[in-house]
């Protein structure tokens, strides 16, 4: 089969490599159709974080499956299923409680299971793992597109603001107008947020978060972000998103009004003065999102015609051109990239 | 009047100082009668704070009202108050919602106002800083020495529990013998928590600590103590009470299970590793507490007979042997000194 392969800084070439077969009873080999380049694919694509040469790349598989093992009863070969950036059995105590991110059977895309920017991938645990799409919708082109980021960054924006509190009539701030922030505005929405502050740096975006459903925006960075914001909201909203990370969550502890909530989903790697969040009692929650738990009922809204992501991918590119789509992404030319398979 | 200033690291003496008047109609003057010294209170004594010399020190009064303010309705001349270790006015949306540490009113005992450690304070807001003790109460010695840690250390403790999320048959780690760590154990208690783990590095407190409700209890510090807490609850607590500041947070984060929640009140002075955070989706709760929230609650458990944070105060001195008094919590020859004004 074809994928992609990561060699090293700036270099993803599409290969032949080895399909995956079954190797446990409860596997399944999912032919994919769809998948994505992600926001944190760019972390080893610009040498920010190590990963093996030669290791298969994506995260975000949508597909038919071609194979399933012995004991799997959730799918069957046919079917069209999506599933998260990890692999979870469902059934431990965390699955249990909504936090696939720490499945004591947890796994990751690449290595032997391929990874989703290729032609198959093997999935651990297909019962916990695989969201199937009812048949009536599994053909709907416009329908796969919308459901596709729902594999990372819709989950993930919509833990944001789950994580920040948010509910019907509140106010929120979401930091970033990158794929995960304006799924937050998405998720906020949907949530019934009232307000919705839609902070970032590239015009265009923040005409989507608008059309999103964002009602103010703020272009800026750093300081003269938090400074707007604060003005927005009399000194610092009840709940705020982050959707970047890096420093922006110290940025996020400034726009919270005390006794307020973040929640962050944005990577954090500078160390966080957690001071300025003591001194206003104001809570962290969040972290790398289940996005497994909340599959179901954004797939319901999806289907039902309330929710459509899509317009993320503002861009999209053939298996081939997985490179490209790397150099889109890297180069901020897309906000995010959809591969065909 | 007499009372205790500032005068350099190590140096606090008890001296002359003008006594404090009603300025505005909002203030009350009370005749300090019980005050304590904190663990706070070290960070200036022992330098690692800058504070004003020639201030006037204390944060934890209780005493009978000797004047009032025209506009001041809720105490009267001749009441036995206590006041929390800030004074808030009661009124705003912060004290309103609970959070009367970031009241937009909000002062400090010292300076014009008077440190809790002499013999009059003036309180500013007496209508939202002031606790009154009901008659019946106002002169039982042991009532006013279990009401005492209500201005500070009680409250903090159970701000910690509460953040931590701690309901009835919680299982529930407080790291920190000190004695808000204590009063977090009393508080988890107090709370129906079915386990309390208290984790600690002085055999005697964590004694107490199992007097005060503790199920079992660490003697150890730093990554021992993380990892025998985590063998007590199968791989870390969903309720984590971090009662010491400093680096413990980490320690903190560690020992919370996967999805769980950290109240900590233990000011935070290191850098944190927030990643540890979000890699399990552990909550961060708390902050700097907000007492005069959780005054009347503490109070009417204190004054049924439930409540008794009273064994705290190892040691007991008088107004003129204040310095003595720092010099016993310096070297924890004191888990907490009650002073007799």
């Amino acid at each position: 089969m074809r994928a992609a392969v990561y060699h090293g800084p700036g270099d993803v070439r599409v290969e032949d490599r080895e399909r995956p077969t079954i190797a446990a009873p409860t596997d399944a080999v999912v032919r994919v159709t769809h998948t994505a380049v992600c926001g944190s694919d760019l972390w080893f694509y610009r040498g920010e974080r190590d990963r093996e040469v030669g290791s298969a790349v994506g995260h975000e598989p949508m597909g038919v499956v071609e194979a399933v093992g012995d004991e799997v009863r959730s799918v069957d070969v046919g079917d069209r299923v999506f599933a998260p950036f990890l692999a979870s059995c469902g059934a431990c105590e965390f699955c249990r409680k909504g936090l696939h991110t720490s499945c004591v059977n947890g796994a990751s895309w690449g290595g032997a299971n391929g990874g989703a920017q290729g032609e198959y991938v093997r999935s651990p645990h297909a019962d916990g793992t695989l969201v199937r799409v009812p048949d009536r919708h599994a053909d709907d082109e416009a329908t796969l597109r919308a459901l596709l980021p729902l594999t990372d960054v819709m989950g993930t924006g919509h833990h944001a603001v789950v994580s920040a509190g948010v509910t019907a009539g509140a106010t929120c701030v979401v930091f970033g107008d990158g794929a995960v922030g304006l799924c937050s505005v998405l998720a906020a929405r949907r949530l019934g947020a009232e307000r919705i502050v839609a902070v970032g740096h590239h015009a265009d975006r923040l005409e989507l978060a608008a059309e999103f459903g964002a009602t103010e925006t703020v272009l800026a960075r750093g300081e003269a972000a938090v400074e707007r914001t604060r003005e927005l909201t009399d000194g610092g909203a009840n709940h705020v998103a982050e959707c970047v990370g890096g420093a922006a969550l110290d940025d996020a502890v400034a726009a919270a009004r005390p006794g307020g909530t973040v929640g962050y989903v944005g990577v954090p790697t500078e160390p966080f003065d957690v001071g300025a969040a003591f001194s206003k009692n104001v809570a962290l929650r969040g972290g790398i999102a289940p996005v497994r738990a909340y599959a179901d009922e954004l797939m319901a809204d999806v289907l039902g015609g309330t929710l459509d992501p899509s317009p993320v991918f503002t861009h999209t590119v053939a298996l081939e051109d997985v490179p490209e789509g790397y150099r889109l992404m890297d180069e901020r030319e897309a906000i995010k990239v959809l591969v065909e398979v």
